[in-house]
Order: C-alpha cells, then sequence, then structure tokens
C-alpha cells in the first residue's frame, strides 16, 4: 500500500517557498520567516519574479530554474498563478505541496473549476497535496512550522488536524499559555486532495502523537474514516469537534472550505461508532486532548478530589458525577491516614477538604502519596494549589510589614512540587490540576513544565478526567470489526436483480429479508379469495390481510389493511373490502403477532457517508419524538448493540411491567444484516422495517419498504 | 416590612473585628489589612485580648471594653469563642455579625449544636448575622473589601452571593483578568441566619447591582427564593449555577456547608419558574452573568457575526444555533454595503468572514457600523481583532528586519477601538468579543476598561449571547404571577377533615378534586350488586369496576379493577370475581373513558421546598423513562403550560395522527387547581393522578391516590 503522503509532506528534506517577499506583511514572507526561525535543517528555496535576495537568501525568477526539484513546494501566490505553478513544480519533479492560497471551492462555482483543474494537474503529474485554503502545517518534533506564528515549547505529544487554520495558526500562544504541547498540526483547507481522513491515517501511524485531535465541518469519506478511526482509538484516543451539525453551522462552513456538512446524530453515530470522544468547544478539543495526551491512562472511575476550599471539591465531585466518574466515600482505613494531615474539623470522606488554612506539604506530597498510593483510588483531582500568582496578589496588604520586594515575597512563597510532579507517572494514574492562576502563578509553571494539565475551572478538570475514562471504555469495548463482508445470498439477487426502479412491494422485500436471515412474519401472496382463505388456514387465524403493490406506498392510510382477522367471515369482508379499492392488486396474508413493543430499522443515505442504518423504537417515538440513532455499515456485533442502548428510549428495550427484554443478539443480528444487504445491493437507495414487533423478547420485521435507485 | 438586614452588613459605619493579629499569616490579620487597604471609610475597631496595638492600630483588650457598639462584628476567632462574642456583641448592641470561623453544621452533631446556639444567642438579642464558616464580603461601591483579597477594577455591576467563600474571594484576581467588575459579594456560609435567598432579595433591592450572579449548593427557603426572583428576573437577570445534583454532588455539598441538597430535576423546575438562567460552571456564572450585566439588554435573537477567520466564526454561528439564536443569511443589500470593506474572495453571507488578510479600520469600524446600524440585525460577534499580543508573538521573526525594541513594535501595531467600544451604548445592542488573546493584548484590555465583554473561546462567547436572548424571553414572558389563594372549597374540606392518616380511597379522592374543578370520570360508590346494576345504566356501557378500599394501593396489580365492562352480565361476572377476594369493601363504577392518549399529574414534598407539582405523560414515559417535570406550588398559568411543554416527549401532547392537540389551559387549570389544594391542606403528603386520560383534547382523571401525613 502507498505510503500516506503526509509522511513527505511534514518531514521534507527540502521546501520551495513561493510567495515570500521583501515585503514583511505579507503571509508567504512570514510564512517563510517562521519556518526559517524555527530551527528547519532541510534546505529553503526562494521563487520570487523580481526579488534576487530575499532577507539574504538568494530567490529564483521562477521554478523552471530551481537548481533541483524540491521535495515539497509551498505556494502562497495570487490564486489565478497556482495551476501554472502546480504545473511548474509537477514537471520538475516535486510531488508534494502545500496550496495556502484560498480563493477556490469555498468562493462558490467559478473557484470550483479552478480547483477541479489543479486537482488535474497533480493527478497528471502524481502530485499529492495540501490545500488549497489552508494555513500550514508544524512539525514540532523536526522541527518545521510553516504557519504565521512561532511554535513554543517543543516535546510535543498532541496531533492536531483542521479545517480551519485558525486552529493551528492563530492559537499558538494560547496553547503555550495551556502548556500544551502540539506533536503534528495539519490545516487541510479545501481538501481538494489530501483530507482530514488521510490525516487521521498519518497522526494514527506517527510514533510522537499520543493523541489525535480533529476540528471538522466535514467528513468526505466517512467510511474510511471509521475503518481507520475504529483501529487507531484502541490504543490513540481521538478526540474530535464537529461544528456543521446546525444549519448556520453548515452554511458557515460551507462558505469556509467549502463543504458539505451534515445533521449531528449522522456524526454522533460515526463518532460512537469509531470510538471518538466528541466535544463541543476548541478550549475543550485542545484542553481534554491534552489531558489524555499527556497523562498515563485510567484503569477505572473512581476518583479522589483534594482542595483547599469546598466549593470547588463540590463542583469538581458534581461535574466528575455527571459524566460517569464516581467520586466514593474513602473507606475508614484511608480516611484515617489522611485524617493525621488536615485540620481538627475538616472530614477526610473525599472530597478531602482541607479548607484555606493548610500547610504546603500536605496538599502536594503527604496526602497526593496516600491517594496514589491507594487501591481504591483511579484517578486525582487536585485543586488549590498556588503560590507566586497568589504572593503577587497579596504583596499590596504586606509589603510594609515584611518590608520586603515584590520578588522576594514571591520567593518566600513558593512550593515545591518535585515530588507531585513525578507521581503520576511513578504510580501510573493521572492527575490533573484545578487553579484560578495561570503562567504568573510558579505552580502553574512547574506543572506545565512537567507535562501535567492544569484546567482553570473545577469543571474544566473533572471533564477532562471523564474523558479519560471514556477512553478507559473504548479500549477496553468489545474489539469485534465487522465480519468480512458475507457473500450475496442467491435468492436476494434474483429478486433484486429482477427489480428495476422505484418501491418494492412488501412481498418482494420481505423474501429478500428472509434470504438475509432476518426473521419476517409468516405469509402468502395471494390472488383469489380461495388462495387467501388456503393462506390463512395454512397461518392460523387471527390474520392481517393487506394489498401488495409497490405503486401504493401508505396501505394504512388508504384502507387497504385490515388487521386482526378472526375468521373466514372475516376475511371474506376484508378481502372484498380490498378489492373493490385494488382490483387487480395481489394480496398479501400475514400472520397477525400479538406482541408487546414495536421497533423499527432502516437504511438511508448520506452524502459522503456509506449506507446509514438507523433504529428506533417505532411509531411516535421514531415518527414524533425523533428519537433514533445511526451507524455506517458495516456493522460489528458492537455497534449493533450499542445502537440499541444509545437511543433515549433504550430503558423500553428492557425487562419492565412483567415483559421481557427485547433479545439484543437476535435484534442486532437484525442490523448487521440490515448493513450487508444494503452494501451487497448499492441501488437500494431506502429501506424500513417499520413495524418490527417483539413477541416474547424476539423482533420479526412486520412491514417492509425498500425503495431503489432511479 | 423589615429591611433586608444585608443593607446594614454590606455597608456599615464602623465594623469591629475580633480575631485579627501582629500574625501577618492568619485569615483575620489579613481580611483586617485587606478592609484597610480597600479604602473603607467607616470606623475599623481591633479587638484582641493580649495585642495592645496591631500594625498600627489600637487593639482593645476585649468585646466590653470597646468605646461603642459599633454596627457590624467580624469574627475570625476559634470556634469555642463565637458564642460568648455573640452574646458580648449582642449586649453591647450591635445588632449585625458576619462569622467567619468554620467548625459548626458542616462538622456533623457536635458542630450543629454550637451553631443552634449562636442562632438563639442572634435571636436572643435580635441580631442578624452572615455564616459562620464563611470568607467575608464585598461591596465595590462602598468600597468595603473583607475579604482575604485585592479588588482590582471598582465601577462594578455582578452581584454575587456564594455559598462557597472561594468565590468571592481566592477568584478575584481571576474576574479582573476577565474583565469582570463586581457591585456586591456575599459569601453566605452555613446560612444559620441569613440566607442566599435574603441575598436575592438585597442584590434585587441593590441599585448598582444590574445582575444577579448565585452559586448554590442547596436552597432552604425555596417558596420565597422562588417568589422573588420571579419579580426581580423581569428586570434584572438571575444567573445560576447549582452543583448539588448529583451523589458526590449532595455528599460533598454536605461536608462543606451542612446543606441538603435535592436532584436536578427540582431545582430546574424552580429555576425555569423564577425565571433564573441556569449555568454548568463557575466559569460560565461569571462571564455569562458579566456579558449580561455589562452589555445592553438584546432585542430579539438575530446574530451578526464577523470574523477574520472561517474555523471560529463557523463555531460562533453553530453554537449560536444550538442555544436558540439565529444567523441569518444578510439581505442583498446589507451584503451589498459590506462588500466594499472586504477582500474579493470572501463572501458577506453571515459570518462575514474577512479571512487573513484585512485591515484593522474593516473589522473594528467600517463593518461594526453597518451591523449594529442595520434593522436586521440584533446582537453583534467579533473575532479576531487582536494587537499587541499578536506583536509580542510574532516580534522575533521581525526584530532584525524592522530593527526595533519590543516596545516600538508592539506600539506599531496597536489598533484604535474608541470607535467600537461606544457602539453597543450608541446603537443599544449588545456587543461580544472572541479572543484567544488575554490581557497581554492591548485590545482585549481596551474592551475590558470600556465594559466589553471578551470570551477567549468562540463558542463561549455564542453561549453568552443566547443568555441575553434567554433574559430576553424571561423578561418578556407573559407577566402571570400566581392568582391570590382562593379560599378552601367547603365540600373538600368536609371530606378532609374526616379522613385521618394514611392514603385516601379513590371515590373520596376524585370528590375532593371535583371540589376544585378537576375533571374526573363519572362514577357512583356501590355496595351491593343492585347499586352497581343501577350506577352502570345511569352512567351507561362501557364501564369499569373497582374495588374502593383506602388499604389497597395496587388495585389493577391484584385483580380488583375490571375495564371496558360492556353488559349487565359483564358486570356481574366482574363484581361476584371482585367480591370473592374483597368482601367488605365498597365498589366504584366508573365510566369507561375512550381517549386517545393518557397523562399524569402529582404533587410530592422536597426537604425546603412547598408541594412540587409534578406533570409527565403517563405509563412508560413516567414510570419507565423519569421524563417528568415539576413547578412550585402556587402555579401561574405561564408554568403550568411551561411545564407542559419541558417534558422530552411534549411533542405528544400536540396533534398527530389525526388527534387533537391536549387543551392546554384544560390541563394548567388541572395543574394548578392541583397546587391550590396541596397548600390548601398541608396533611396531603402525596398526590398522583394517573392516568389522567384525554378525550377529544380534553383531560379526565380516571384514577387518584392521596397520601396524608402520618
Amino acid at each position: 500500500m502507498a505510503k500516506n503522503p503526509l509522511h513527505y509532506i511534514m518531514s521534507p528534506g527540502s521546501i520551495a517557498i513561493v510567495g515570500a517577499s521583501a515585503n514583511p506583511m505579507k503571509m508567504g514572507t512570514i510564512q517563510y520567516l517562521n519556518l526559517a526561525g524555527s530551527g528547519f535543517q532541510g534546505d529553503i528555496l526562494l521563487v520570487h519574479p523580481t526579488e534576487d535576495v530575499i532577507f539574504g537568501r538568494k530567490a529564483y525568477p521562477s521554478v523552471k530554474e530551481l537548481p533541483y526539484a524540491p521535495e515539497l513546494a509551498f505556494l502562497v501566490v495570487p490564486t489565478m498563478l497556482i495551476p501554472s505553478m502546480m504545473e511548474d513544480f509537477g514537471r520538475l519533479g516535486t510531488r508534494y505541496a502545500v496550496v495556502i492560497t484560498a480563493g477556490f471551492k469555498e468562493i462558490g462555482e467559478k473557484g470550483e473549476r479552478l480547483e477541479h483543474e489543479i486537482v488535474d494537474i497533480a493527478r497528471r503529474y502524481g502530485m499529492r497535496f495540501l490545500g488549497p485554503n489552508c494555513m500550514g502545517i508544524v512539525n514540532s518534533q523536526l522541527p518545521l512550522n510553516a504557519t504565521v506564528l512561532p511554535l513554543q515549547g517543543y516535546n510535543g505529544k498532541l496531533g492536531l488536524a483542521s479545517q480551519s487554520g485558525t486552529y493551528v495558526t492563530q492559537t499558538l500562544p494560547y496553547l503555550h499559555k495551556h502548556g500544551i504541547c502540539l506533536s503534528k498540526a495539519i490545516s487541510v483547507g479545501n481538501e481538494a486532495n489530501i483530507d482530514i481522513t488521510d490525516c487521521l491515517e498519518y497522526l494514527g501511524e506517527d510514533k510522537d502523537t499520543k493523541v489525535i485531535a480533529l476540528y471538522i465541518e466535514s467528513i468526505r469519506r466517512a467510511g474510511r474514516f471509521l475503518e481507520l478511526a475504529r483501529e487507531i482509538s484502541r490504543k490513540k484516543p481521538i478526540v474530535a469537534q464537529y461544528v456543521g451539525g446546525t444549519e448556520a453551522g453548515a452554511r458557515a462552513g460551507s462558505s469556509h472550505t467549502g463543504a458539505m456538512a451534515g445533521p449531528d446524530y449522522i456524526y454522533d453515530g460515526l463518532f460512537e461508532q469509531a470510538g471518538v470522544i466528541r466535544v463541543n468547544t476548541i478550549e475543550e478539543l485542545y484542553t481534554i486532548g491534552w489531558g489524555l495526551a499527556s497523562q498515563p491512562p485510567i484503569k477505572g472511575n473512581r476518583i479522589a478530589i483534594l482542595t483547599n476550599s469546598g466549593g470547588p471539591g463540590t463542583a469538581i465531585a458534581n461535574t466528575c458525577n455527571k459524566h460517569g466518574l464516581t467520586v466514593p466515600e474513602f473507606p475508614t482505613d484511608l480516611q484515617e491516614r489522611i485524617r493525621a494531615f488536615i485540620p481538627g474539623h475538616a472530614i477526610p470522606r473525599n472530597p478531602v477538604d482541607l479548607t484555606f488554612h493548610t500547610d504546603d506539604e500536605a496538599i502536594t506530597q503527604k496526602i497526593p502519596e496516600v491517594l496514589f498510593s491507594s487501591d481504591e483510588i483511579d484517578g486525582i483531582i487536585i485543586h488549590g494549589i498556588m503560590d507566586t500568582g497568589f504572593s503577587e496578589v497579596i504583596y499590596p496588604m504586606f509589603k510594609d510589614i515584611f518590608k520586603c520586594s515584590k520578588d522576594e515575597f514571591r520567593k518566600m512563597g513558593m512550593i515545591d512540587l518535585s515530588g507531585l510532579v513525578k507521581m503520576p507517572w511513578q504510580y501510573n494514574k493521572p492527575l490533573m490540576i484545578s487553579s484560578f492562576f495561570d503562567h504568573e502563578d510558579h505552580c502553574i509553571r512547574a506543572f506545565h513544565e512537567n507535562g501535567i494539565p492544569t484546567f482553570d475551572s473545577p469543571e474544566k478538570t473533572a471533564l477532562a478526567m471523564a474523558a479519560l475514562y471514556k477512553h478507559y471504555l473504548i479500549r477496553t469495548r468489545a474489539c469485534d470489526t465487522p465480519e468480512n463482508l458475507p457473500s450475496v445470498p442467491e435468492k436476494a439477487r434474483q429478486i433484486i436483480d429482477r427489480i428495476e426502479t422505484g418501491a418494492v412491494d412488501e412481498y418482494r422485500a420481505k423474501q429478500i429479508l428472509m434470504a438475509y436471515g432476518i426473521p419476517t412474519t409468516n405469509e402468502a401472496l395471494v390472488h383469489t379469495y380461495e388462495e387467501a382463505l388456503k393462506g390463512a388456514h395454512a397461518i392460523g387465524y387471527p390474520v392481517a390481510l393487506k394489498a401488495c403493490s409497490p405503486d401504493i406506498l401508505h396501505k394504512t392510510e388508504q384502507g387497504l389493511v385490515y388487521l386482526d382477522i378472526k375468521d373466514d367471515e372475516g376475511l371474506k369482508n376484508a378481502y372484498e373490502s380490498i378489492k373493490q379499492k385494488e382490483r387487480d392488486t395481489p394480496l398479501l396474508v400475514c400472520e397477525m403477532l400479538k406482541g408487546d413493543r414495536e421497533l423499527m430499522a432502516g437504511m438511508s443515505y448520506f452524502p459522503g457517508f456509506p449506507p446509514c442504518i438507523m433504529f428506533g423504537l417505532g411509531g411516535i417515538f421514531t415518527e414524533v419524538l425523533k428519537d433514533r440513532v445511526i451507524r455506517l455499515a458495516p456493522l460489528s456485533h458492537t455497534d449493533a448493540t450499542s445502537m440499541m442502548m444509545s437511543v433515549s428510549s433504550s430503558p423500553l428495550l428492557g425487562s419492565y411491567r412483567g415483559m421481557k427484554p427485547v433479545d439484543r443478539d437476535a435484534f442486532s443480528s437484525i442490523l448487521i444484516n440490515l448493513g450487508y444487504l444494503s452494501l451487497h445491493f448499492p441501488q437500494i437507495k431506502e429501506i424500513d422495517l417499520n413495524p418490527i414487533i417483539v413477541v416474547g423478547g424476539y423482533p420479526k420485521v412486520a412491514d417492509a419498504l425498500f425503495i431503489m435507485e432511479g
């Protein structure tokens, strides 16, 4: 298999920049200066039509005149020049490019044509490229920084791919302030050639990247994304923000990178299936990503909270509980061991509240040691460690008393964190810090230097810890990829081959389902009353009688369905009544199921996505309450059971009022086979199995509708 | 009515501090130094048993020896000394106190006794006090700051009351960094005498407080809280964080201030009814509170987004849409007016994305003027204004080129915001700023100095704008307080007076409901088959027949209910079958309702709360899916209709499948009258009206259960 092109783009031996000039305020110039200043060890070649020397470096008048084919071309020139530049580099032998320039697909039809043009050129020369309309790349290990802002703090672990350039460039100082270090960062722009799914694959393979963070406005190859993410997320956490789920988000995204977004529930399904942890804000993408990247993985959900204040402790406890973590009351012996280090009136139940009066050693060393070494605890959150930030604020009150300079005063209160910052690795448990102070506090700097994540609110700290536990659940969930696509059932092929376009009648639809092992009602297709009578007797009363034609979509509404027919007389009445309305349509005599619940399953398509398998409780739950979930075909067994647990109304699948729970294996098998069917026959554009009636816990399809392409 | 004691506590003419000493690291000392340094203009008297002079100020050896009774006593002494101190101040004539000292109710039984003791002392002397176990008070207008940290930035507008001391003290530097200015701040501690509801009243009356922010672990007087908040929130926004809704949150809160928390849905109901905007984090409490306090009220939900980058613009648009705001595509003429100021390839549809290359005047002056002056826009969000913060970061790249100092370089890029910061008041529309920079950026400082809120992520900015719109909805919602409690229906009193304890039988329960005008099924209480027959004929078949006794709670499960009886024969069978099991129990013959939906309503109590009226769709929706909401009695008409809209399953109350929508007025009236009934008869501890059957849109109670006290 071809190596992912990003391995070359992110680690080139030589780069040609077209677009840097003597004007220091131009984007190309800034990117050049940044790259040159970043410590990049490879060759940098400049191209400029009129300037010979740019900031001390020779510039070549054209691409043709370059001394050799650079490994990477970096293009920041006016939009109209991009095609000929690409052509020139292609001819020269350069195979990788980053196209910064905007003005393509995102501005409408004219730009789209231009984008097609450069895609064609790249194909002709076997080139791969990032962009257009992107902001550059960062490889902190090389180092290489071809964005508009300098990178501070190396030793990165968080790999970022973003459909917004700002999030790999303008936020670099923000990341530094939060102690967050990137391994690699990629701005993908319009994704004309390389897309965010390629980035996912690359970051998955990149050994320096411990966690992958994705800013997403649209995924163009959802099937491949799923396949990759499913594998990667078992080892490396993947965190993603998706912003295209609303009308305004989708429209803004389309102006931004020309992408086509989809509703939230489609992406929720994809992310759940792929093991991707979804976050709601860019701050969470960075800080939760960093929490995951910087700390040892968590091995359970029992959190200890150590605080110098009750409010933050309570807020942390509450947020932990809301997001799947427990804050267990400590057993007596653990409480006793902690009691030695706390003020008399404090109670070490968990949270351990030291209250405002406390010695630094208790909160930074002695109690953490007890907590880290306990078997009852999986992760530790501490709020309230602070020194110089606090000293600085109170200095005005004390300067006349202590008669010392602010610097001396700051030093007086400085806390030694050398023991605490080692504990996570010593005990192999995560530590997260909550503090209202920032870099002005020496403790915060010390935590950042040692890779301990800090959060400027108690709730955010708890949320980040909850994300570690989410990844624990993903890491440890049943490891079943979908099975290989089975071969097409011959019976199904025979039926489908004979169908042309439009809807498929219920009888044939159910025959196809049966070929896939999906249980359906026992039934007979009949053309005369005698056949109907024979069918009813074979099935046994009560039965249902329905008109059966691909042209009739809403049978019930048209009075073409009679349910619960109890005897021959009822059958005759129903038969005649239907025949009066539909003289030439055959009829279906069906077994009448006495179930205790109705479910539904279906399939539909969404641009860029493989068949989406849908599940919901039937009737009002899907129709009126819109309570349904999707997963992408093919489904693993875990995907199918997780679907059933993901609808809001999932408690209704359980056992209550004396009903048996819905058999998970049986229903999963319906969903999985629906996926196979959809993949086997892409000409089927829509499937609706509704209702699926549950009898004694076992589901049977009572009505089915297929819509074929065309 | 007595003036709220906080008017005296927050603005005292003189304060005695007991607990300050020559040891500068003691809390009392720090609070004294802070108070003395805060510019407080009143007298400060110190009391210390052994020190004569504390930091230059005379100290009196005991409370008795104070020259006069100070208006406020501020106590920071060991727990055991508090009662005698309170006694001494009471005897001296001081009527207000702040008790900082901890070690009371929050530590268990022993502390609780001590807390009762000081409550008794206060009662004897007519004293009112804050605490114990609190952290002090701030009045930025006086000024007076008796917390442990200095206050920066006056001109406060945000009033804060908190059940955590940290949130009025340790976060003061954090607030300053975010440009947030407090008007008043109150740490309420254990609320032994003054509680957060008193604070709400005081802050509601305080003319300097434009918005009230509350950090809540428990509300002890929910009825009064509701009454006050309902009135206040029509003018002043109230924002609240509640952290007691989980097991861990409740337990942590109880260790913290000894308070009893309740589940989230109880508080959701209270807040909704009271017009309180609930937030999830302390950061939101502060920043959203400040957004509301600092900006003109919004008058609609149409937001314009101006950005220098697509990603943040998209994230803002998406978050706006998710939280009730629209980001309308601009009409053509507005687009044309903006197009003059943007780069060729940018599209001014909304968001207006200037992309990275832009002139400062476009984003800070020209386009904002167009947006502020448009009738199509109610609020403006801008992302990407930055100057010195950005210059500082890029300086290393440019220092050799421009050959200037960092300061000169910073000044070169400085942006004039004098026009923009006036626009919100000039056009009377809110402006919110998103930026990844902090105080190091001159623009952020300029925004803060001019009271424009800034947020360090796009999504937070949108959320704050959404809160403005939430308050618009609260401000403009139907202004109906509950009516005065009507008089007790004589019939209801007669029945209830004769009931002692335990359950009430269905017949009498329905008689009581009827006395309140709540529609119930037509029915007859019968003792013989002849009576049953007569009843059934009067009502008309089909009927239901049930055993009717206060001692039988689960009639259906015991086979004591027969539904849908169609004729005399059916009645006879049912009668005999019930009589076989319950020989001496009277029976109820009821009209058999053919409805299309079942609802439920109920009442229960929660500590500190008035009767909680509950609503849900019946059956599985309340039993299995726990989909129900509560409101506190008495209910206004708006409360009752909002309840119906607040359950997740509320779409099922509408019109679908040919059913008539549930009549809102009719159902509201049931809920309102249920509230009156509960308030009239506090001996009723629980009511369950289930099912309430909807026939042609109109609800009728089909079964009712009352549980009396004892």
